[in-house]
């Protein structure tokens, strides 16, 4: 694949220590603030910076189809998708009022919607196809589209930055997508398909035993061909999978911190840390989701989420919450006294 | 003791059912936001109402000395209390920067501080004495002064509601008060004060002896006066904790959410528990903190918190973080669309 993978240098090691030793100087007791303490440490060193600014924050959407879906792996109608992309125009969806509710501006992004969707405010075309293909049949999309929906997803992790947001995250929609992050997170880790399969946005039996047949039968017609993580994601992803992907990759090629929401999204910053192992430096996991493959695949990349509210609704809702933890660990990091400055006695060595 | 205690009325559980329902309607799979239905649900029982008020949030910051300090128990010196109390004054503590990054109104409440304070804005005073005594040797305060300060704390989650606020926490700062909080929860639970003693603000290994050793002989000198939660109070508290207490019943009292910050005031909490078993119903725990006592008595008390971040600084900075948590949970209950109004096909029954 002549995907342009970006250069991603890790975060410098003396800008963490530096940003250590100024939180042993704030007044609180070392280490007392917890991961907030390492969340802006990281904040600071991926800026250089003991005041990084994480101020302005964005969540772009990704929505798309997926082939799959015709095997019954949903609980709910393909249709969705696109009826969803407009609800989150109209400001309806979770993540409209979560984003609001925390300050942060959203767009949507269309990378492969089905159906025809109308022109609006906050739409983004990167529209590779109308959904991929059937990868229980064929591989998901071609060599090309992916190539182009990386390309397209760095673009908007681009477009972010140049429109002054120094937070960047993701989120996705997209019917059928936990079948196609499934099946990603079996080929990347192993792992058995029942152990990280789940239910998605509700299936029930018989459509969770077609959803695992689906994910066995795709890994059996494409095993020789899961080697690299641009294959596996040519094979089995998603647009939106992929445009995620790139947008991971493009924030951290231009050092910003980005926040991966729940299972779809993991699944994409799985695939870019396969990609560049400089790439997690910049990444914060949002939250552990109640899909089952979310929390192996959290491991494998070794990320700690920072919320374990049982949420499993994607769309970027976890990535809202999360990016206000984020913007709370800096404001204390920037904002906060040092003992000598505010007189407050220290303890004995 | 003659202390007047409030009547406090379970939440009305038709309310949480109407609250599911129209958790329901809205564009999202059912219980797809996992913990934030329940918060939202709850918040709408408190209130009694479909779009629950919980925009305009407080923290009050109650500050006391202790008696038991003397026993060498904490890290620091005791004077810390007052230097914090003006820390919090002049905006450099970590409770400020997390409140203001979170959009809360912060007040501080010398509920017992040895080191007079001059006057400043934002400051309360509800001054019971010059700190505890030590409890190792005398209880830790009169019952009058029990008294006094559980109804200085109904008095501020009063003041709260009438300035306006209907989101309301609480934090403390008092240098020795994990040992009391031990002391508390060894006395209401049982467990091993091994089990339940942690090293507060960072106790080396011989202060973190003197410390056990402090509440084993507190628990061995008021073991026959440990019975009811105010004689548990009076005994082995602080004047931040009894005034917490009264604040948490207060809340309960005029059906206001209220958030329970960490170990301390957890402690506080399930104190008021004790008082009244319908208190639990307004109570939100914001985090797990990294003090092992928390943990078990968060169980006792029968609250998920929301966060396990590993903090441990006390001051309300967890409750800050929650209490956005909770706006956002609102902010997706009563922002979102439903289904029909969205044009949303929902899923086939």
């Amino acid at each position: 694949m002549s995907f342009r993978v970006p250069k991603i240098d890790h975060i410098d090691p003396h800008w963490m220590a530096a940003a250590e030793r100024h939180q042993n100087d704030l007044t609180k007791p070392p280490g007392s603030l917890g991961r907030l303490e390492s969340i802006a440490n990281r904040c600071a060193a991926i800026f250089g910076s003991l005041t990084p600014p994480v101020d302005a924050a964005r969540i772009v959407v990704f929505a798309a189809d997926h082939g799959v879906a015709e095997e019954g792996v949903s609980a709910y109608p393909r249709e969705v998708t696109a009826q969803m992309v407009l609800n989150f125009l109209n400001g309806g969806a979770a993540i409209n009022a979560l984003a609001q509710a925390n300050g942060i501006d959203l767009v949507v992004v269309d990378a492969g919607v089905a159906t025809p969707l109308p022109d609006a405010p906050g739409l983004i075309r990167h529209h590779i196809a109308d959904g991929t293909r059937n990868f229980t049949r064929e591989p998901a999309m071609t060599e090309a589209q992916a190539e182009e929906a990386l390309e397209a997803g760095m673009a908007e992790a681009e477009a972010a930055i140049a429109d002054g947001y120094n937070l960047v995250g993701c989120g996705e929609m997209g019917i059928a997508n936990t079948t196609s992050a499934a099946a990603i997170t079996a080929a990347l880790t192993g792992l058995p398909v029942k152990n990280i399969t789940g239910r998605g946005t509700g299936a029930d039996d018989a459509c969770f035993t077609r959803k695992c047949s689906a994910i066995e039968r795709a890994l059996a017609r494409h095993r020789s061909h899961l080697a690299a993580p641009t294959d596996i994601l040519q094979r089995l992803g998603g647009f939106e999978i992929a445009e995620m992907c790139g947008f991971f990759l493009g924030a951290a090629a231009h050092r910003r911190p980005v926040v991966v929401d729940g299972f779809i999204a993991t699944a994409a910053a799985a695939l870019a840390v396969r990609v560049d192992a400089s790439a997690p430096d910049y990444m914060f996991a949002a939250h552990r989701s109640a899909e089952p493959g979310h929390a192996e695949l959290l491991k494998w990349i070794g990320k700690e989420p920072l919320l374990d509210l049982g949420m499993r609704l994607g769309e970027g809702t976890g990535a809202a919450l999360a990016m206000k933890l984020i913007q709370s660990a800096v404001a204390a990091f920037t904002g906060m006294a040092t003992f000598s400055s505010a007189g407050v006695s220290n303890r004995t060595p």
